[in-house]
């Protein structure tokens, strides 16, 4: 599939993806350290474009033209006891269960080491951070979600497996990352009843705002789920969502006396002006009315998307309620030909999910952007695999 | 000192430090909290204004006039070991050697918690986070830096007495905070000469760009230490020379394998969109030599501000090559009380040192600001102390 040309990018592309660890090479590093590439649409990043458009109108008119942003960027930001206040206020939940962090990564790293350094029970295909950074003690045993149920978690399965291992703590990324499947609330609801002896169920709902259990799109909320159960810990990213990956904002929700260990011995300023004074807007109705509404159009375009996509031969679309779909490639092209190609000949850069342990043939993960993007995305596809849509 | 209603507003002040633990609420918590407080100059905030500003004109011309702020907020940063490249252009160190914090607060918490578990000899007075963050085995062994003597770091006393201790970690913050003392290169030189046998020298060097050996305020670098003793672990914050406490931006040098260990199970997405970018200037030469030039600027007014302190009745300052200076009120004036006064009456926010371990008396951190706010807190000072000047 590939030219000699192409062939020494792939390499040098390798190069960047091995130095990146099990994650994509940003893009700032790929234009930086291969020239050559030109990357018009970034279909391995997992944001709304649109809510940054929204964020970004806030910066602009209450910052820049005000001449505010000086004192985000001059000052200390406030504690995390403090900004955790501010997301009370939006979340609907007491201040002290609150663990804000620079990312949700921070949250992951903290919860990993200081609660769950014992056995620890992980699905696979994830998010490789929930293995990598387990402590050196941590016994990690993988729940190997099953290829011919598309990657769905089976409620039974899991239950039994989770019963006969005794792990001290599991981990459901809801919808999971990287094929989207998402478990209703219900169906959690009943996992969690069933599981009462393990002593963390870290959910991690980064992705949720893009989920949906109605046609209407209404909000699902899983700290619900966190006031019935005891032994929820509930992870969030806001940089998908939100789309404003750059400034590092994200949250934990847990027991208050397991925040009180971490806020004892570390973590204070742990956010920085921006993600505060996004935080300080989020506890806003007026943002949070604006947002609904980005939220909103972006999954109906996604959800567009998807149903589109799958209309293109030689891919296999998993079913997703993430803003992200797995595509396997079923007409034997290799996934890291497939993004290099896809990356020389169009300029976009999608992520390869060669290094996911637990999935097994060739997979791409492919973001939703705008409109324009996703309709460039399509018409590349159909490109590239010759234009003939499948027979339906 | 203080009327009724000063007293009232100094008990909701009481009420928000010990909110904060051992460290001062921010200015945005106090304008939230204390309506009726307006502070016109944070003298608590060690910090170059000059600095800020220049930072500013970076921001506004390469970020918001060419629209490429978005950016910045929307994608992923670079991971750690990439912008520890752009560090070690700025630092001449191997990039390995480098590892990136959000903040040098993360840092601190870091090499505590990963490297420095054991016995640990803490000097005091110091910043709290060094006994705060230690994990709850360590065993925190506390130095007193003698009264008598300043404050000052007594070397051969010092060395005896680690000697005598046998911790498994030491630190020294130098400049110190909160008395400003400096111990020049060769001193420190001859401290890790026989401290061999200690397996990690913390040294913090954050207020190191407002100390200086001669008369040129030459730059300071404690890197040629870790170059020649395998045990040192340079500490470094941003926030206070770089006037940009805002974007959480820090860093520690310690040998690779430190480094490896760290990175292996966490802080890889750590920096944001805006401390990555203040790392990438950093890294060129045009933006070092402009910061150079208020670098010098800011120490020659600070020390000046310094010997103009000294002239007031009431006072003793003690002798700082950092950007605070530590002033003993010797008149019979309670810290708090001055606190709330210099608040009320003045508009300029100090930092009580009462909750500092390690002094013995009414103490108060000054910082030095711009050279006009230094003016209004020198005639504010000597409006509360009765206006006469020392007789010298």
């Amino acid at each position: 599939m590939l030219t000699i040309q192409e062939r020494e990018i792939a390499q040098k592309m390798q190069t960047l993806k091995n130095a990146s660890g099990s994650h994509s090479p940003s893009i700032f590093t790929i234009a930086k350290e291969i020239p050559q590439i030109h990357i018009d649409i970034d279909a391995c990043f997992l944001s709304n474009p649109y809510a940054t458009s929204l964020f970004m109108d806030y910066i602009q008119k209450e910052l820049i033209d005000s001449k505010k942003l000086r004192d985000i960027l001059e000052f200390y930001p406030s504690q995390n006891a403090i900004i955790s206040q501010y997301l009370s206020q939006s979340l609907d939940i007491e201040q002290d269960c609150i663990f804000v962090s620079n990312g949700a990564i921070e949250a992951i790293q903290a919860i990993l080491h200081n609660f769950a350094s014992n056995k620890i029970i992980v699905n696979i295909p994830t998010f490789s951070s929930y293995y990598e950074f387990v402590t050196p003690q941590t016994q990690v045993i993988y729940y190997d979600l099953p290829k011919e149920n598309d990657y769905k978690l089976c409620i039974e399965s899991y239950i039994d497996f989770v019963k006969k291992h005794k792990p001290q703590s599991v981990i459901i990324i809801n919808p999971n990352n990287p094929n989207g499947d998402y478990l209703p609330l219900d169906s959690m609801r009943e996992i969690l009843r069933n599981l009462a002896e393990v002593e963390n169920v870290i959910i991690d709902e980064s992705f949720i705002h893009f989920a949906f259990e109605n046609a209407d799109f209404t909000p699902i909320s899983y700290i619900a789920l966190f006031k019935e159960f005891h032994n929820v810990i509930l992870l969030k990213s806001m940089s998908k969502d939100f789309g404003i990956a750059g400034i590092r904002a994200g949250y934990a929700i847990m027991q208050k006396s397991k925040i009180d260990k971490l806020l004892k011995n570390g973590y204070l300023w742990n956010s920085n002006g921006l993600s505060e004074y996004f935080f300080r807007i989020y506890g806003t109705k007026d943002f949070r009315d604006k947002y609904e509404i980005v939220r909103k159009k972006y999954i109906a375009q996604t959800q567009q998307f998807f149903n589109d996509l799958a209309k293109i031969q030689g891919l296999k679309v998993y079913p997703s309620k993430a803003n992200f779909a797995l595509l396997e490639l079923v007409n034997g092209v290799k996934s890291s030909d497939f993004v290099i190609k896809m990356l020389l000949k169009y300029g976009i850069y999608t992520r390869t999910c060669n290094d996911k342990i637990g999935l097994n043939g060739e997979f791409v993960r492919l973001a939703s952007r705008t409109k324009e993007e996703n309709s460039v995305i399509l018409n590349s596809l159909k490109d590239l695999f010759g234009g003939i849509n499948k027979a339906r």
